[in-house]
């Protein structure tokens, strides 16, 4: 039988989806320092004016310009899988299909956004990119990106995953990016927090402030920083996830799903399998969709909805979003790319209106599920993405215990190829569950986000 | 413009072409202690009979059975991709194509055999494999045809990988294999190589040897001998690579192919995409086809056509090959796979008749090949599947020369992020070429092979 559903070339969608046409309630505008919204003209120093317009954009289709068309023609799209292994090991009535972005040069879906940022900062005469990178996965993607548009890339990795991932390194290294550990000793916001924290594992959050400021900071003009999730066009880019994922399910006769489920950090690859759907959903579909975060780090499901920045060192705007507050750093657990104190606004938005049902999962449970995955399907799977395959498996198991065929989407973000140290631990029972304690929350909460806007709704 | 050429999975072949149909030339058999040909029964306690059989077929079409297609239907087919970025930064008017081996779970071309001889062995009664792995390519393509299959698979590694490449057992073990480095203390053709070279880096004969002796000493009866190379049964698997290229081609539109091209360590993969285009220079076709091998280990551009143990402890029969000497152990270059002294008996006959033009290249050509992949067409491929690219750069820069608008087919074995420790050493300018010298050359042969029978032309 049919396991994977593929796509033409000719057959890729031609257009971005942008929720922020579709929403309800109130879409908050970002906050400068001075507790108004930003213009576009104060993100200038960091983003170029096509992605700041793109960022800012309440257009509810965006062409995707046939220059980076011609990039994503080089793995996408990408194929839809049924997961019938899993299904027969599960022995569900469940019909499990999962997109399988492990296909990309790079490992991920990252590079779906990473080649449209570089190709819109090139149009705009950028040379260099600055970024930060958490398991590592985002940070390959941008030097991918770079290596294919001959730019520069320089690479802030957080320093847990830099040394979990020797070979992060190598690999950016081989497409032409340098990549370094963050904390470092390279910028302001770097050294004050080693000064502080020596022994920090580090955190996206300090990542992002240091890749912010080497952007703004370099004098020539032709740098900018680019960010591998959070952000309006970063959702927007990866929603060709979900776009060719319905067409694939078309194409393999299923007229509904009941479950989208994509695992969430910043929530990129969420929202590119889900926003597709949660259009649906609005327009009245009965649609379960699922955000599924470590229980280490639950932004979604334990966090306020509040207005907060992006990075520790508060060089980023503040964004309306779900956040554990910007100086948050969770437990070195081994999904690196999921520890991240906030979430995209995109997603924020639908989480706080009700759209989707987050869900968080301990470490342990999510390597469980890597493994049968791997013994099943046998792919050996991102830890980052086995939280996907956790949620998947435990609605799997429901649709098994009430005896009715449910059809259930999930992501698959990447392949763990570079994360078998993990898997190792794991096998030799050296890994344990991580999860924030209520003490922690609210010391997090009263130390980073207290008396912060709230959004409207 | 369409760079990948996928075939549908309906599309893929249903029959094997077993080369040994129409070799020119005779077969030679292969001799057992007492310099005789071996019988059937004399293979028996190392493999199950119905691959003994298939091994000494002449049949030219082999059917390849229901329950090994849906094994296939898992990764395969392959795609064939266009490598038109690598042509635009060469300015060749070649048109380069490369068949995509590494979209299998395990990363290569491997698991084209393994799943058959897991699924062969299993149709016999068997429950155990034994195996050697060199780059581990091999060890995880068993480990994961054993884990599908629900058998158990051990894993000798040679040394010097098991040491460069520590997550290689980890993969094997996701898939619930087991693997030790080789040599080890568990047999005693390893304690036999320790006692006398404490500090090998291992090789591959010597690997083959335990995993041998570990199959034939099982009292059980239920554990045989798998082989990733070498074997006609395992070219005879592997043939699908170059069947299905045929079809992709067809269906973009390419009439005639000048030149094939794969990396040569024991044969297979090699053998995989050249053997349904040698049927076609059999018959009269004009095509160049190139094993490429290390200049360290140079089997086919300087050993003789002789006859050879196919291990270091003779456990195997003499086999009419190429070799350099079953005892021979070749530098550490980073291409683990390559580093086999003696080649498959079908590739060894078939270049013996004239029918293909080895080439040796050296490691620095092949990194810096490897390097130019990844930057043109985005993929950091394997070690071994470097010396393909190598040999297609050159020829591609001879159509240049020449102006010639020659069609280049090669094939991508696996990708080589396992292996980005060997990346790194040479971005470094840590890898040196290692040639075999004539003396050392000289030496080996007279030690391991001098006297032995010469296979008839």
């Amino acid at each position: 039988m049919a396991v994977k559903i593929f796509l033409n070339e000719d057959e890729i969608p031609r257009q971005w989806y942008n929720i922020a046409a579709d929403l309800p309630g109130t879409m908050n505008p970002p906050l400068g320092p001075d507790g108004k919204p930003i213009s576009p003209d104060m993100l200038a120093p960091v983003f170029p004016m096509n992605l700041i317009e793109q960022e800012m954009s309440q257009e509810r289709w965006i062409d995707i310009p046939e220059g980076i068309l011609d990039l994503l023609y080089r793995w996408r799209p990408s194929p839809l899988r049924r997961a019938i292994y899993l299904e027969q090991y599960l022995q569900t009535p469940a019909k499990i299909f999962y997109k399988d972005e492990s296909v990309s040069p790079a490992g991920s879906h990252k590079p779906n956004t990473a080649v449209a940022q570089a190709w819109y900062n090139k149009e705009f005469g950028i040379k260099k990119l600055t970024t930060e990178t958490g398991a590592g996965q985002w940070g390959c993607a941008l030097s991918y990106a770079c290596c294919l548009l001959k730019m520069e890339c320089k690479v802030f990795m957080v320093r847990i995953s830099f040394d979990q991932k020797p070979f992060r390194k190598s690999m950016m290294e081989t497409w032409g990016g340098t990549c370094i550990a963050s904390p470092s000793n390279e910028t302001a916001a770097g050294r004050d927090i080693l000064a502080k924290y020596p022994d920090t594992p580090g955190s996206l959050g300090i990542a992002i402030s240091e890749a912010v400021e080497a952007a703004v900071t370099d004098t020539t003009g032709q740098t900018r920083y680019s960010l591998g999730s959070v952000l309006n066009h970063v959702m927007l880019h990866q929603t060709i996830i979900g776009l060719e994922a319905k067409k694939q399910l078309a194409k393999a006769g299923i007229k509904k799903v009941d479950t989208v489920i994509g695992c969430a950090g910043g929530g990129s690859n969420f929202a590119g399998i889900a926003f597709p759907f949660t259009l649906d959903k609005i327009n009245g579909a009965d649609i379960e969709i699922i955000p599924v975060e470590p229980a280490s780090c639950p932004t979604l499901t334990r966090g306020p909805y509040i207005y907060d920045h992006g990075d520790v060192a508060k060089m980023t705007p503040m964004l309306p979003m779900y956040s554990l507050g910007h100086d948050f750093i969770p437990a070195p657990i081994h999904a690196g790319g999921l520890r991240y104190h906030g979430m995209s606004p995109l997603v924020s938005q639908a989480v706080a209106h009700g759209l989707m049902a987050p869900m968080a999962i301990k470490q342990l449970e999510c390597y469980e599920a890597a493994m049968t995955f791997a013994k099943t399907e046998g792919m050996i799977i991102a830890p980052e993405s086995s939280h996907a395959v956790a949620a998947t498996i435990r609605k799997a198991l429901e649709a098994k215990a009430e005896r009715k065929e449910r059809v259930i989407l999930f992501n698959l973000s990447g392949h763990g190829l570079m994360d078998l140290a993990g898997y190792s631990k794991f096998m030799k029972g050296e890994l344990k569950n991580a999860e924030l304690s209520q003490k922690e929350l609210d010391e997090t909460l009263e130390r980073s986000v207290k008396g912060n806007p709230v959004p409207a709704l």
